[in-house]
């Protein structure tokens, strides 16, 4: 059944996320006849991103080739891959395809928004291969921190396009197998015409050390605190390091508490698919922690780095609803800080030792994605002709170029492509042809898209100096002041302690205004701006603030 | 001149900054006639205060005892030290006493706030003493990542209390000597009765670096970038690594150029006093470069932290006015991020690739903190009575707690101070006795503690989801709406694409005010109210969010 490929046939590569929008992972793959896409991430707002929820990618491209779209292929369950699919699948209709569990955690999701009815889903096997218009696509087992994880083998009329998804070479890994390097050397052999391959750690030397490896640390933990609670928080979706946690607890007799919604779901999820060996008994619900002695309680939570609605922050905050943490605790923190998390992961480290827990921040130096030497392993395997860095910074995505030219690749077979970029692809040649519509959606509460630059800049804006507002009323015609000007400021100064400040202020409007009517100036907008400018600059010489000004004129 | 102490003599410990404002070290030391105060410095605002420049501590305290301040004593010249004594000696008025260097940077403060003329100023060596009312104080020579620190041998009627500063333990510093333990030792001989240490670095086990071990990694990467424009950044007050620049530019036979302010400032400071060693010739200024050929110039820059402001962050942005990086430059960042500011730093590095700069982050492990066994030597040469850890969070505190058990200190002599306590010390006895008020003052542009709680409140509500206002005239009297309802939002949604919304919400208020007209409600207050909750209720229904809603009445 394989497709026979051509030197001069093309197959255009479009990413519509990524190194704009880190952690929006989707890219699409098109023929003049099909189109499928490759992951569905969302990502999590900048710190300029004020009040957004999460961001989401735009599929305006989709939605205009909606003919052409064949289905999305899913890498692995991780949010930055998986995020968006109930989003876009309400603005385009394709079939999503899947292994086992990632499919489990997507199905967790549809659920929560509805679409388990309109959506066709298909779970896929490793090893397996589907038909999606032009493409053919194989499921290649690979490690990650999270089971069922999946490269793809993508065989398009141009060639083969090797998408590594996220990985990392785990010959010990703690659930099913390790990753099918050979499968990878026999496609490699085969011909590979373009490697995208997993950036993240391409700046680490080495190798990730296997997920196994934490396990022993945490039987040291437990038996260095046998008489303590201890409270173990780390990723939702890390299920291989909670079932090392269950292990501990198992060998250490102690029963197992889950708590936080994202985990519960997940655990339920990959319990109920045989992800995960829970032994009978040892899970008891939170209700029932009272009739057991700490010592023979672990709890496994949310919150590891630092989110202020996870369970341990609010258990830190002393707000969690079940749970109070008291001197004699032991928590373990089980994930490095995610860049960008280190302070608020030591905010939640020093409330809990205020409350007198003993705090462990575990340096395992496990991680899920692969180092220097694991990616020279799957160049040294697949041998590619083209290659497409991907996931991660502008940084990582460059250094993982200079990566790929001391493996042999010549610097122009090397692309590092923006969000958008159509990059046409073919054993002859290959070049960045077109730009297709890409931003991030900013996602605000129940409103997607409603929030762009204007309103960010606006709240930014309102964030540093507050706002003072004017307001008066003018008579139709006359334009004579009815009533006001009323000054009115947020965010601003302690009104009470400025009130000189404020009556001065007043002063400078009243001005304004009546320079305004002596030059008969009618025209409301420029009222306005006499207001604005004047009462700006007053501000800025008196305080060295800008607040937002909004003069508010009413008729009557 | 030795000051005789009495075991049932007390002294009382006062910090008025420190744990609740990591930064602001600020320290008074009281008897019944006496005070004087260790360091005056500010901090930096948590992410939380939005819109706020500086904290600086409140020294309420020492204006209601003014008569009985004798002096602030300064270990060095950073601005967490340092920083607040333009605003407090504005508050209250005392001496000012510091070693030359740390002196020549306070004197750079003191210009531009015109406090030249009124405070006095005293420069102390190492080894001098000073008396101030009922205490005596020791400069001692010790090492830190600036010149001319200081620890401080603080005689008081009840003891010694022992001050390290910031220190480490150097014994190649690049400039001076190494920190003078033989005298730490001498006075620890005689007794201490209390020791306030350095607790930043406490969690890390070992030593740190010395200073000199970044040299040699200047000159690896000046001889292995010999054809490239190099630019390094680093904290403007690091007066020893720029001398290693130096040092390696005229080994290198490059010409160097500062740009930054605060860092020409220290440097030229720095030159003044004699503690920087400048080659004759090597200096040249930003408009000359022009002159020279990229591979005769390293640019000495601050922004290292990726403080948007500073210089290297703006050559990142494209927005620096004299220098544009270009493709072969090597950028180094020679300092390692402090928690917090990672993803700044990141954002930089990528910004500098993008434009085609070699980036190198160096991970030199110099640092300007004493480690565990650094901090231990202390111990071992003081052999204190009561412990006082400090500088640091929380956890940093209590570890170093831990760390001072483990040399033998009871657990009930060592406090953990909070802002405002009053710990009352004597050989025989100590205990908290009292707390003075010691909060943060909030500095937003020259607005010296006029933004508080409410203020910061509303601005937080602002930035996340802006504000709609409700504006209406009244007619005195009979309360007959004459103009309005008119609805402005602000950092809410686009107005534009959200039409619909906007009129709905217009009616929601309508309705509202109807309610209040047929019930006869005639109290403003309470029609404010009325339309506050319908309209927030109708809005969060609708998005799932919670804008800041403000009506405005006015009469006419």
């Amino acid at each position: 059944m394989k497709i026979k490929y051509d030197p001069e046939k093309t197959v255009k590569v479009i990413p519509l996320g990524g190194l704009e929008q880190i952690g929006m992972n989707i890219t699409a793959f098109e023929t003049e006849s099909s189109i499928v896409v490759v992951d569905c991430g969302l990502s999590f707002p900048d710190d300029e991103m004020l009040g957004i929820d999460l961001v989401i990618p735009d599929v305006t491209y989709l939605e205009d080739n909606a003919d052409k779209l064949k289905g999305f292929v899913i890498t692995h369950g991780h949010e930055d891959h998986i995020g968006a699919l109930p989003y876009v699948l309400k603005q385009v209709s394709a079939p999503v395809y899947a292994t086992k569990l990632t499919m489990g955690i997507i199905e967790n999701k549809f659920r929560e928004h509805g679409l388990m009815k309109s959506v066709r889903r298909k779970v896929v096997s490793y090893g397996q291969s589907i038909n999606l218009g032009d493409f053919r696509i194989e499921f290649v087992r690979t490690n990650h921190s999270i089971a069922d994880s999946a490269m793809l083998a993508i065989t398009t009329p141009a060639g083969v396009i090797f998408h590594t998804g996220d990985f990392k070479v785990d010959y010990t890994p703690v659930y099913g197998e390790m990753i099918d390097l050979q499968r990878i050397a026999e496609i490699g052999k085969k011909g590979v015409l373009a490697l995208m391959c997993d950036s993240t750690n391409v700046m680490k030397p080495g190798y990730t050390m296997s997920e196994r490896t934490v396990g022993r640390t945490f039987d040291n933990i437990f038996d260095d605190h046998r008489d303590s609670r201890i409270i173990v928080a780390t990723f939702a979706s890390n299920v291989d390091r909670v079932q090392q946690i269950i292990n501990s607890a198992q060998k250490y007799k102690r029963k197992v508490v889950i708590e936080g919604r994202s985990m519960i779901n997940i655990i339920a999820t990959a319990s109920e698919l045989g992800y995960i060996n829970i032994p009978d008994g040892i899970m008891i619900d939170i209700e029932h922690m009272k009739n057991y002695t700490d010592d023979q309680i672990v709890l496994i939570t949310t919150g590891s780095q630092g989110e202020a609605m996870a369970a341990l922050p609010r258990m830190a905050a002393s707000i969690h609803k079940k749970i109070s943490i008291k001197p004699g605790d032991t928590v373990i923190f089980s994930s490095t800080p995610i860049p960008g998390n280190e302070k608020s992961v030591s905010k939640v480290v020093n409330e809990l030792m205020h409350l007198g827990a003993h705090v462990i921040v575990q340096d395992t130096h496990v991680s899920g994605h692969a180092c220097q030497e694991e990616i020279k392993l799957i160049y040294a395997l697949t041998k590619p002709k083209y290659v497409l860095p991907v996931h991660g910074e502008y940084k990582h995505l460059k250094t993982h170029a200079e990566l790929a030219k001391s493996m042999g690749i010549p610097k122009e077979d090397i692309f590092i492509l923006q969000s958008g970029n159509v990059l046409e692809l073919s054993y002859s040649k290959a070049a960045i042809t077109d730009h297709v519509a890409a931003r991030g959606i900013l996602v605000d509460g129940l409103g997607v898209g409603d929030v762009g630059n204007i309103v960010l800049r606006d709240r930014q804006l309102l964030s540093e100096n507050g706002l003072i507002i004017i307001v008066l009323t003018l008579e139709k015609g006359s334009n004579q002041v009815l009533a006001g000007p009323d000054i009115v400021s947020r965010g601003f100064v302690y009104v009470r302690e400025s009130e000189n400040l404020m009556e001065e202020a007043l002063e400078v409007v009243e001005t304004a205004l009546e320079r305004c009517m002596k030059r008969n100036v009618t025209d409301w907008g420029k009222i306005k701006i006499e207001i604005r400018d004047s009462l700006g600059d007053f501000i800025r010489k008196r305080t060295k603030r800008n607040p937002m000004i909004l003069p508010i004129i009413m008729e009557c």
